[in-house]
């Protein structure tokens, strides 16, 4: 790189991206999936309605986008039952990852999460210069007993936390977590990734105390609401902290189309209920599906299940590139013991059919 | 901010929004304008073929997009004759400013700039801890030699230039900016912000010389292609500085609609020419318009038009504030001598007719 002026943390960046596309997989194959169930989106779509809107606002795309992003934020406090304030809009959770990073950290501050939790969380650290600490997952579940104590003793500015967990699909309840809520020391904010709480069965969710500057709460409208190409996020927290947001977002990041399709998808939620209910049905037919083939499903409380190989991470990588072979595009976890596993999203049923159909043929090709 | 612990630069970052949109003014106002003339978006809109693209890439907004941009940089290297490995995309050219500037400037090193140019490049240097330091405009223009010396004095890490001008609608040749990118010394990199390139007369914009490191240029979709609610940029650059880019951009940013559209708009070069040549001749209304009211257009080679009031910064905000009134969204530079001037974006017919009605009113009312 000699010549390029880069600064200190840009040049000690590696090059590893947290995702590699599907559309590069199927360009390298000269051939496209049959069955996208890779990336936890949802092959259910949106509502309808949704997709009407979006046609609809098709004639708009001349305007930029409300920066303020006023009536989506009204209408998610609404539904969360905290004000405006409390709210922030982005290009996704990973983009308020981007920003709340930067928020809160100094180059060479700790930040811990769970060894194999989300890969873009920690792109996002690596960028501003933090310093990632990790504790294993036990029984694959977050610990937050053993979060927090790694993050007290590194002095971790930020804790990651995510519930239902991403890539295990497991979760804790609500209580847990707000124990992990309560004990947040000074000088630490917790980052509670929800990004699948509409999946979570009751009593998951802890209820929201918008004014509790020690935590901040990213959901999405890329899983349960269909809309994962869409890059919308939002953040629920002190305002006092969401007011931050504003110095360091970029304030026309989210797509105007974007920003319409989200307020209609969230007025859309007895559509997303039968979502969560088809997920539901889905997965228990994804568990039948892989013990055909001597796989176990782990619980999830998520669109995605975790398929439990028994063996290790180069026997699941092998079992993966038989199903990429057979047009099955799925991920794993990146990290032992997970990467044991392979990460399946539930789709719709024809999705489900071709992997029933090839999956026995994997297995018997990865042996 | 007690008890909240940011990060050194969040602490020191103050709250201005380098912009206040237009939907934020009418909910104050609580009635919409009839004219939006303030924000150089295309009133024109894309080519039809790019709005009936958006309709049909609806029903894929559950996917994710390519994070490799792939197909749309591919058409944008055979466009400017490079390699797609020396193009970028990102979420607008803000979007790229922001981890532009985060890839070369360490917090306290300089950025030299010109008093009064793009609000949101400064802000993204303020929120990366950079230096701002500033050299005033000369006639009207940036004064590239002045800020190369500038930036030479200060050992700024970035130099930031814009041809045509924003907010002003002046330029230079294409000899003069060629000469600047040569004197651009080591360790230092000139950030080429060409949004309104496809406006500019020929002999503008420089020949792209994709290798060289010392340059990077930036282009956008949201002007002359009409999607600026679509939140599609690009920088190109060469490809050493390019895949940088990688290890910190969020990959999955950019709408999969959005890029779907790009892609047609790009296609569509003869509606970008009718487009260039519908805008002009739009300028030379405005012009006539202007003078009827005693203002003077300055030239410009780009999508709006500076109107010179011949007052100074006080008048000028009071006539915007009387057109604002009148239900036409214009804006202004924000320092003087630049304030002495309203920037009005070159619209439809239509709203040069509205604006064509009430500049003389607003005149006298601000009087």
């Amino acid at each position: 790189m000699t010549g390029i002026p880069l600064s200190d943390i840009a040049a000690g960046l590696s090059f590893d991206v947290p995702f590699v596309p599907p559309e590069a997989l199927e360009r390298a194959r000269g051939r496209a999936f049959r069955a996208r169930l890779g990336a936890n989106e949802s092959g259910f779509g949106p509502a309808p309605r949704v997709i009407e809107t979006i046609r609809r606002a098709a004639d708009e795309v001349w305007m930029y986008g409300d920066p303020e992003h006023h009536d989506l934020r009204a209408a998610l406090a609404r539904h969360h039952r905290v004000r405006p304030e409390n709210v922030v809009v982005g290009e996704g959770i990973d983009g308020l990852f981007s920003v709340a990073v930067r928020i809160f950290l100094d180059p060479g501050l700790a930040v811990a999460t769970s060894l194999g939790a989300y890969p873009t969380f920690n792109y996002c650290v690596a960028a501003a210069g933090g310093r990632l600490v990790t504790t294993p997952y036990v029984d694959d579940r977050e610990d937050p007993e053993q979060l927090l104590a790694l993050a007290v003793r590194e002095r971790a500015r930020i804790l990651f936390f995510a519930n239902p967990d991403n890539p295990m699909g497991s979760w804790w309840d609500a209580g847990a977590v707000d124990q992990l809520i309560r004990s947040v020391p000074d000088g630490m904010v917790l980052f509670l990734d929800e990004a699948y709480a509409e999946f979570a069965p009751p009593g998951t969710i802890p209820t929201i105390d918008a004014e509790n500057s020690r935590v901040l709460r990213f959901r999405t409208f890329s899983k349960a609401h269909g809309l994962a190409g869409a890059r919308v996020g939002y953040a629920i927290g002190a305002a006092a902290v969401i007011q931050v947001f504003d110095r360091i977002r970029m304030h026309f990041g989210v797509s105007r189309i974007s920003q319409e399709a989200a307020l209609v998808a969230l007025e859309e939620q007895a559509y997303v209920q039968e979502i969560v209910a088809r997920v539901a049905r889905g997965r228990e037919r994804l568990a039948l599906i892989a013990r055909s083939s001597g796989l176990v499903a782990l619980p999830s409380a998520t669109n995605f299940v975790a398929l439990d190989t028994g063996r290790d991470g180069a026997y699941a990588r092998r079992l993966r590139d038989e199903l990429l072979a057979r047009d099955v595009f799925v991920r794993m976890p990146g990290v032992a013991p997970l990467d044991r596993c392979l990460r399946v999203t539930v789709g719709p049923d024809p999705d489900l059919d071709l992997l029933a159909q090839v999956l026995p043929e994997a297995v018997a090709a990865a042996a």
